[in-house]
């Protein structure tokens, strides 16, 4: 199968659209021609080289689309099902998902980081030579091909290019609100307002939150942040003291949870600082550079805080991920304000400036 | 009152042993006369200078006596009742306490790690210069007087000679791993065979661990760990892969929970590392200096590990700690092997050579 995709030759290097061949899914696989996919950090990150994307790479890892082709031994999807790719997969048989304590599937752990699939090559190609999968998936591109375990089956009825968002940012930060148990009353500080900042605003905002604190340098985004639910806004710029030691003073010690959506280590460690003594929970949710390390002073944990981490908001794609998209049919999930653009394939860089220059939320690229 | 004690004159230097002088109990405080203290790695550690210390002190925070002077609006203790110091109180009243969340009580929060008493001063007096008290204690002198919400009122069938170690080591061992609620069936690790070691270990078997993993490279503590239930000893120096591996390997990926005891940071993100991905859970149980910073990957947090600390075990002290001391007189709870030497107050020093040595696990000093 040809298809037009958005190829990332070397870390870097502006994207180049090609005409791509796309091979066909072999056994427990299958082919989805894609409605929609959008552009997110974690896509400008791998493009940096900050991740183990391996290149030439087809970037792209939250997108939606329809079943066209079934190959040998899939057991869960049929023809023309809707589909939203998962680089978080479920496969329901490995350790994690047999304990029914986590979210991390084992079954692709070692491949997706690594841009291919299970056998350890990639189904995209380009006069002959691989091009690999970004995460697994690579959702830059009309088709592809993936394994039936990394798809999560929505409801028909919901529209592709808004429930795309799923694949990534609002799972992530929705999911980690609710991974985290956040109960109604609480005080909540969110760092960064992003996609996957404001994904978590609003969970904070359906968890029934007493107080949602954001926070974030880039003041165009605060009214944006209040739409959601965040009921204080705070640009760290404004202050002499440490945005941990004004969110303190506000909130009569600390916040109950703090919510990390940018990636930055000294962030991070905020996030921990910035939480109530006792019972105040930082939870991870940015992606970082892991060879990078933080630093924090053990007197945090000596004083009853706890440092968490989520990886796709802890939730399962397979189970969890549905109910999500009924919840937005339902109308208790918002997803309009966060499409800020609109772009063809064709102006994918332009997508990837927005979200440098903070200009976007999330840009949406629509395949049909 | 006069009475004998230990006095750290300076950081560093060997106590010296006096006759001072102990004021009546102010409003709320009572005098106690002690029966038995023992010496743990924190008085080793304040006498360093690593904490935050004021000296000249009387060191010391592990101990049980009888309530021999009430001062005025005493409420909860009458003479004679026997108890345990607590440097963690439990106040009841405050926002803290009321949470129910948390064992952090702040009535003292500010005064007991400088070593004085409520209003800012100490009761202990050497010809009329202050002599301050040991994270508002000082259980080092026969007589000492603290606040009555500084103290545990106990069964008094239970031997002050042995009790005395659910002043510290006990509580703050065996609490941190209720406080983690680990449940029957877990794999654990336990950093450190001292006395907070062990009492994690013993907390672990009480909880029903099918796996308690004791880690240290003091061999000859091998036996006592595995008479408290550890199922293995490892001893770092015996492999040359980073231990965090080994007990990866041994765990099919890795421990349910891992409890750091030594206070080293080297071994607080090793304790971290050592743990399974998507659930596992490490806990900071050791003191180590809060000016030090720990270095840890982001990674770790991404990969759905978690990190706590406690103080004390997470176990407050009026309502709970009476329970350990029930629990001990019932046969639950074994507290001999803790006490490898019985000395005099007068070979105080002796007891901190032996803890550096690593010759003894706890000293206890008996007053009468």
């Amino acid at each position: 199968m040809k298809s037009r995709a958005a190829i990332a030759w070397e870390a870097g290097a502006p994207l180049v659209i090609e005409e791509i061949d796309v091979a066909s899914p072999q056994s427990g696989e299958v082919m989805i021609r894609m409605s929609a996919t959008s552009v997110c950090q974690w896509d400008a990150l791998s493009l940096m080289g900050k991740q183990q994307t391996r290149f030439p790479c087809v970037l792209g890892h939250e997108g939606a689309g329809v079943v066209v082709e079934l190959g040998p031994n899939v057991t869960s999807l049929r023809l023309g099902d809707h589909v939203i790719p998962l680089f978080m997969p479920e496969c329901g048989t490995c350790i994690a998902c047999m304990s029914h304590k986590t979210n991390l599937c084992q079954a692709l752990e070692t491949t997706q980081p690594l841009s291919i699939l299970q056998d350890g090559t990639s189904r995209f190609s380009l006069r002959g030579e691989p091009i690999y999968q970004h995460l697994g998936l690579g959702t830059f591109s009309e088709y592809l091909v993936v394994p039936e375990i990394a798809l999560a089956r929505i409801n028909p009825k919901a529209p592709l290019s808004k429930v795309c968002l799923f694949g990534c940012t609002l799972t992530t930060g929705m999911g980690a609100v609710k991974t985290a148990q956040v109960p109604p009353g609480a005080t909540v500080a969110v760092f960064g307002i992003g996609g996957i900042g404001l994904s978590v605003i609003q969970g904070a905002r359906q968890a029934q939150a007493s107080r949602i604190i954001a926070i974030d340098t880039n003041v165009n985004k605060f009214p944006l942040a209040e739409d959601f639910g965040a009921t204080d806004c705070l640009n760290p710029h404004d202050y002499t003291d440490p945005i941990a030691s004004i969110i303190m003073n506000r909130t009569h010690g600390g916040v109950d949870y703090a919510f990390e959506c940018t990636g930055s280590l000294h962030m991070m460690a905020t996030a921990l600082a910035c939480t109530q003594r006792g019972w105040g929970m930082a939870v991870n949710v940015g992606i970082a550079n892991p060879d990078d390390r933080i630093a924090v002073s053990p007197a945090l944990f000596d004083s009853g805080r706890s440092w968490h981490g989520t990886v796709f908001g802890g939730i399962r794609g397979h189970t969890q991920l549905p109910e999500y998209v009924e919840q937005y049919l339902q109308g208790a999930i918002k997803i309009d304000p966060f499409i800020t653009h609109l772009l063809r394939l064709e102006d994918i860089n332009l997508a990837f400036d927005l979200l440098h220059s903070g200009e976007s939320i999330r840009s949406v690229i629509r395949f049909n």
